[in-house]
C-alpha cells in the first residue's frame, strides 16, 4: 500500500464474505485512497491512523459492494412497458418493436444513467453489461465513476449498432483498443445466446477470449423451447454444441441456465464456468427453474442477475439475493438450502469472480479496491436482530442503503445520492416513456 | 352517507380495485368520517365539497389498504432467529422452546405493537391474526385504532394461553363476547391445523362458525408431509377430514395448500371456501409450491398473507404480492399468469372476503370504510410509468408508502409514522432479543 489510509469506515459490523459468513463487530475498514488498506478493530484503527477522515457507520452493517452479475441497463427506460405477456409476444410484439424505434446512443446513455443512480441508491457498485453501443456503455459508466463490465455484443442480425458479421467484429474490437487499460470499466465478449449466433462467430469468439483474456458473457438454456430447437437444428443440446466449440471453459458466464441435466452441471463444474442466476426474470417470463442448489453444491461458481428492467422490474439486488435464496430452498424442497451467508457471497464476491474481477472486488481484504455498501439495520423492518447475514438477506430492503463507495469515492452519502440531478433524471425517463409507448 | 365529507384525498391515480383493472387518473376520494363518500373527478370534487381538508397526493397512487391475510405477529420479536434450516429443526429446536420460554401477555402486546408499526409504513390497514391470547392481541389492536381479524385459537396441547381443550373453547368464547360489536376488530375460529386438533374439537368449533357467522381459520396442506401423515392416521388427506367434518365451507380460510390435488381445487371453489397464499414462507421453509394460478383459475377466492416473521422475515405485502405473482407464473408455466391487477386484488379485496369483511373493506368504493393507502410513483425506481398497476406490483418497494388511512384515521403521514415512538419500539426488540437469543 503506497497511499496514506485517508478514511476510516467505522461499523458496527463489518461482514467481509472473506472468510465466509465472518461477521467483525466494531470494526473499521482503513482506505488508501481507491483501495482497502485494513480491517481491525475501530480502537486500534483510531490509535493507528490518526489523520484520517472517520466516517461514523455506528448503526451499519458495511458489506462489499454488490455485483449484479447479469443486466440490459438501456432497457431500464422500458420498466414496465409490457408485462405479464407469454415470452414471445413479449419479446416480438413489444420489446423489439420498441427497441428498434429508439435504439441509439442516446437511449443508451439516458437508459444507463437511470440505472446507476437506481443502482447505487440499491448498493450495487458493479454490474455485466449486455446491451448494443459497447462505446457509449463504456463512455457513461466512467463518466459517473461506476464500476462496469461492458459486454461486446454479437448477434447475427442487423442492428443500430452493426449492420453485418464482420462490422459487429471491427466495431467491437475497435471499442475493446479504445477503453483498454481504464480502471473501472473492462470487457466481456457478448454473443447474445445459442439460438442467435452461428457457430462461425463463436469460433472467432473463442480465439478472442483466449487472446485477449476475455470472458463470453452469454444467455444458455434460458428456455425449456430453447433446448428443444437446438436439438431439432443441431442435434445437439445449446451447452453440448458451446461445449463442442470449445467454449464452455473458466472464462464462460453463462447466464440463466434453468434447463440442467446432471452431467451438464458437472461439466461447468470441471470447466470452471460460471454460472449467472436471475431468479426474479426467470420466474416473471416462466422461463423455468435453475437448479441454484445443485450447481452450488457440484462447485460451480455461482453468480447472481437482476436481467434488465423489462423484465424484472427493477435492479434490486438486495431483493434478487433475497428471491434466489427462498427459491433455491423451495426448488430443491430443502430449508437449510442456499443459506444466507451463500446469498450474500453470490452477490458479491461470486460476481466478481464471474467477471474475471475476483482478485480486485468483491470481499473487504486488504488490497482489494474499496467497493463498499454501508446498510443501516436500525429500520423497525429489521428489528430486533439475532444474525446480521440473515438480516441482510431475509429483512433488509435496499432502501436501507445509506452510503455507498466505489474504489473509495463516495457514490451515496447517508442516505443521498451524489452526482445526479433526480429531477432531470426524471424528466428524461418521462420524455423517453412517451416516445416508446406510442409504439409499445 | 350521513356524516359530512371532511377529507378530499387528491390523487394522481386512485385504483379502486373494485372494478377489477380500473386505474382513475386524477380522481379524489372523498370521505366522510370513517367512510368513503364518493370518488370522482378532482375538479368536480372540489366544486361540490368545498369545506373539506384537501390531500395532495399529485405523485401518488391511492389504494386500498393492503390486507394480510395470514400473520403471527407476536413473532416479529423472533424474526430471524433461526433461518435456512430443515422446517422441525426450526420448529423443534428453536421456534417452539424460545416460545416455551416467552409465552406470555407481555410478549403478544409488544410483538404486535412492533408489528403494527412495521405494517403501517409498508401500506397495510388489516391482519388476520394466528397466535395465542387474543384478548391481548384484540386489545392491542383496538388500542392502535389498527383493523384486524383475531384468530381464537384451538390446538390439542396445553400452551400458556390455555391448559386444556374445555379450557380453549371457555376462555376463546369468553374473548369472542368481550370483543363482540368493535368497529376495528372481529374474530376467526383458528383451529391450528388437521394434524394438532382432534376431530371432536373440529365438531364444536365446526357449530360454533354456524352460530356465530365466524371464519373458520387454519393451515392446511402445508407440506406433503401432513399429506402423507394423516393418510396413515385417519387414512385420508386433511382437507379429506375437514370435508368429511362439513368445516369446507364459505367460512373456511385455508392457509398454505401447497398440496393440492384438482378435485380438491374444484371441491373448494365449489364449497366458496378461500385459500391463502404464503409464497415467501412456503418457499423460505420449503413447503412446496401452492397451485396460485390453478386455483384462480378454478375461481376459488385467493388471498395473500406473509406468514409470520420467524419465516419470511418480514411483513411487506408489496413484496408478498409480487412474489406470488412471479412464483405462479414459474409454477404455471406461463408469463401470463397471476397478472399485476390480480396481484392487487389479492392483496386487498380477496383478503377481506376471505375475513367476512368483503362489504366493509378491500376495495375504493362508496359506503366502504376508508382504508386507504398512498404510494410515491416519483421514486427513479418506479420511472418511467406505462401502467400504473404494473408499477406497483412489480417495481414499488414499500418504502414508498408515504400516507395510510385506517377507517377515515391518518395512521402515516408524509412518510411518518404516527402513534409510535420508534426508539421505545426499538428499545423493546431488543430487551426481548435478550430474553430470546438466550434460549434460542
Amino acid at each position: 500500500m503506497d497511499r496514506a489510509v485517508d478514511q476510516l469506515l467505522e461499523a458496527r459490523w463489518v461482514i467481509p464474505v472473506e472468510p465466509h459468513g465472518v461477521v467483525l463487530e466494531h470494526h473499521a475498514v482503513a482506505l488508501a485512497g481507491d483501495s482497502i488498506a485494513e480491517v481491525l478493530p475501530i480502537a486500534a484503527a483510531r490509535a493507528k491512523y490518526t489523520n484520517a477522515l472517520r466516517v461514523d457507520l455506528s448503526e451499519h452493517a458495511l458489506i462489499p459492494g454488490l455485483v449484479n452479475a447479469h443486466t440490459h441497463n438501456p432497457m431500464t427506460l422500458m420498466r414496465g412497458l409490457a408485462d405479464d405477456l407469454p415470452l414471445m409476444t413479449w419479446l416480438q410484439q413489444h420489446i423489439w418493436p420498441a427497441e428498434a424505434r429508439v435504439m441509439g446512443p442516446e437511449y443508451v446513455r439516458d437508459g444507463i444513467e437511470l440505472a446507476i443512480a437506481e443502482m447505487l441508491r440499491g448498493g450495487t457498485t458493479c454490474c455485466n453489461e449486455n446491451y448494443f453501443f459497447p462505446d457509449v456503455q463504456a463512455a457513461t459508466y466512467l463518466r459517473h465513476g461506476f464500476r462496469a463490465v461492458v459486454g461486446l455484443p454479437f448477434i447475427e442480425f442487423p442492428s443500430g449498432w452493426a449492420k453485418s458479421r464482420d462490422e459487429y467484429f471491427d466495431k467491437n474490437l475497435a471499442v475493446f483498443d479504445e477503453f483498454k487499460g481504464e480502471r473501472l470499466v473492462s470487457m466481456t465478449l457478448a454473443p447474445h445466446a445459442p439460438y442467435t449466433v452461428a457457430d462461425e462467430s463463436f469460433s472467432r469468439i473463442r480465439m478472442l477470449s483466449d487472446q485477449l483474456d476475455l470472458p463470453v458473457h452469454i444467455h444458455v438454456h434460458e428456455t425449456a423451447q430453447e433446448v428443444e430447437d437446438s436439438k431439432k437444428q443441431h442435434g445437439q443440446r445449446p451447452l453440448g454444441r458451446l461445449h463442442a466449440l470449445g467454449l464452455v471453459n473458466d472464462h464462460l458466464i453463462a447466464v440463466h441456465m434453468t434447463q440442467l441435466l446432471d452431467s451438464e452441471i458437472e461439466s461447468c463444474a470441471g470447466a470452471g464456468a460460471s454460472v449467472v442466476h436471475c431468479p426474479e426474470s426467470n420466474l416473471k417470463l416462466a422461463s423455468g427453474f435453475c437448479p441454484a442448489q445443485k450447481l452450488r453444491v457440484a462447485g460451480v461458481n455461482l453468480a447472481i442477475g437482476t436481467d434488465g428492467c423489462a423484465s424484472n422490474n427493477d435492479l434490486d439486488m438486495f431483493s434478487e439475493m433475497r428471491t434466489a435464496a427462498l427459491l433455491a430452498k423451495g426448488v430443491a424442497s430443502d430449508a437449510s438450502a442456499f443459506d444466507a451467508a451463500f446469498a450474500l457471497q453470490a452477490g458479491t464476491l461470486n460476481g466478481a469472480r464471474a467477471l474475471n474481477l475476483g482478485e480486485r472486488i468483491g470481499s473487504i481484504i486488504a488490497g482489494k479496491q474499496a467497493d463498499l455498501t454501508a446498510v443501516r439495520l436500525d429500520a423497525l423492518e429489521t428489528q430486533p436482530i439475532y444474525h446480521v447475514i440473515s438480516q441482510l438477506v431475509y429483512a433488509t430492503g435496499r432502501q436501507q442503503v445509506s452510503d455507498v463507495w466505489i474504489a473509495g469515492a463516495r457514490k451515496v452519502e447517508n442516505g443521498t445520492l451524489l452526482g445526479f440531478d433526480s429531477a432531470e433524471l426524471r424528466g428524461k425517463a418521462q420524455t423517453w416513456r412517451e416516445r416508446i409507448a406510442n409504439f409499445g
